[in-house]
């Protein structure tokens, strides 16, 4: 049932290796800019992934906030804390939102079924 | 010099009063829902205000990036930590969003003129 | 042939009972503001489905202009009217609508085939 | 006070006849079309202004909101109808349309004072 | 293996045809604009396939993307000019753009296995 | 009467000198990659200028949209090519591109008002 999430993993990991290999310094350097950007620094990591995944919902984008759940769930947040950020970009980004809140849920829910063996 | 921020405030408390005297319940209670979205929930209050600035500046909205400024400082984030998170908001939104971090400074800037009495 | 038509409806369906239930009050709200949206008041039901599927199709989301689809057609909406607010969206929001307008002329036509029986 | 709306109103000719004076086939029929899609067709004149203005308030486009309240005044909209398709706008659209929601508002507002020779 | 690319060109066929029956002058006459767009004029055809391609990659839409590679290989555009002008698109529109630079990357190496007849 | 175009210099330079003392490394990297992603690479700076217009147009922003179109006309694009240009983001962008379009009109004029000593 979590193939969804292997198949959005093995796609980004072989399209980004696919990236890396073409000879663009500009492209390289914003992939860099894009992981530093969420590292420690005035804010906490943890903090950071969260602003990722709100500013993913926002701009509605179901690749961004199924890596940002991702992270968001490595980094600790509960279900709770994660469905209260969704709010906030339900909020800020009106009723287009819904889908990528529908699609945001179930990507949750097939985190913690992998988590829990249950695949 | 905060005449900037001043106009802003009064410009938004005189159309929030009136559009408060508009008789449409949805419109009522969808700014009771906004109000809601920002207190204290799984997430605390101040997190969710950094929430609420990111997702403005990637959307790119000067409006409301001035009144989660506001709300920021208000809540305690210093000026590091906003500045980390608007750069999130500039690597996920892009070199779109530089006239708005240029608006975002200049927002932070006048807040804390105002708060050393420097108006 | 409307398999398409069932696993949006299905799978909304699904989705919409999984965020019920959330125990977020925020977002319960937000769904029944969302849905009080398109009742009568001002404006009848169903202008005002017309209004959400325009709205939905210049964002550019084919699951919003799906749902509205179903509503515009359900509230009496001719195939004509509803090309004529397609146009208006794609005029507004320009060539990169397109891609939806093909998504909502064919919704359109598994909507009517179905309704003939022709599924 | 109805400066704003003469401003608007003088800016827009002024620049739309520049516009005209270019020698770009494209660019003219453009005009043309954006033109034609508010005439009667399967809908009434009078329900495309409303659809025009519900896309330019969830697309958040101040110009474009000013024009079409202006036609929807002239169409015969009342204000309480507009209130409720700029309700579904918001719905639609999040906290971040309520910039554009106090624009309009105030549009409105002096649209009805110029009517009412109070200017 | 470039069954993702037929798929698209036939879906976009048959459903452009599907259009082209609609009894409606306005969507005829976008259709027609959009296509005259792209023609040589003050900028020859090549210059303005570009143009299109960084429009849809900033403006996130996969199938307009699809198509302006379709187009910008066709015109002559090798694969080191498309990828600097998606790096303006992905430095302009920010990380958000990333999903679809993948998928301009794929369509790319699709669109070139299927010259080099490796389908 | 060029007095529109001296005060985005000044605001802009200012502001990108405050944001300079700034201590954040991602900020700073990203100011550098905008500018290096302009840049003669396989693509001609020249070109790069036209696609950095476009997608300000299609994005909506008149202060991306004023800098490009300094660096356009100073990269030697005469008028009939940039509004060949920003025909392409016309049709692409829709009707909400209107108010960009007649800014963009206006800032072009300017410039060359300017250039030709008649400020």
């Amino acid at each position: 049932m979590s193939s969804r999430l292997n198949e959005f993993r093995s796609y980004r990991t072989r399209m980004n290796d696919r990236i890396a290999q073409i000879d663009h310094l500009g492209i390289k350097r914003f992939f860099n800019l894009d992981g530093a950007a969420y590292k420690e620094g005035a804010l906490d990591a943890k903090t950071k992934e969260l602003l990722g995944l709100t500013a993913s919902a926002v701009l509605r984008c179901n690749d961004c906030i199924d890596y940002h759940i991702l992270q968001c769930v490595e980094a600790g947040w509960t279900d709770a804390e994660i469905y209260d950020a969704l709010n906030v970009a339900l909020v800020v980004g009106g009723s287009i939102v819904i889908p990528h809140l529908r699609h945001a849920v179930e990507t949750i829910d097939l985190v913690r079924a992998e988590a829990a063996g249950d695949t």
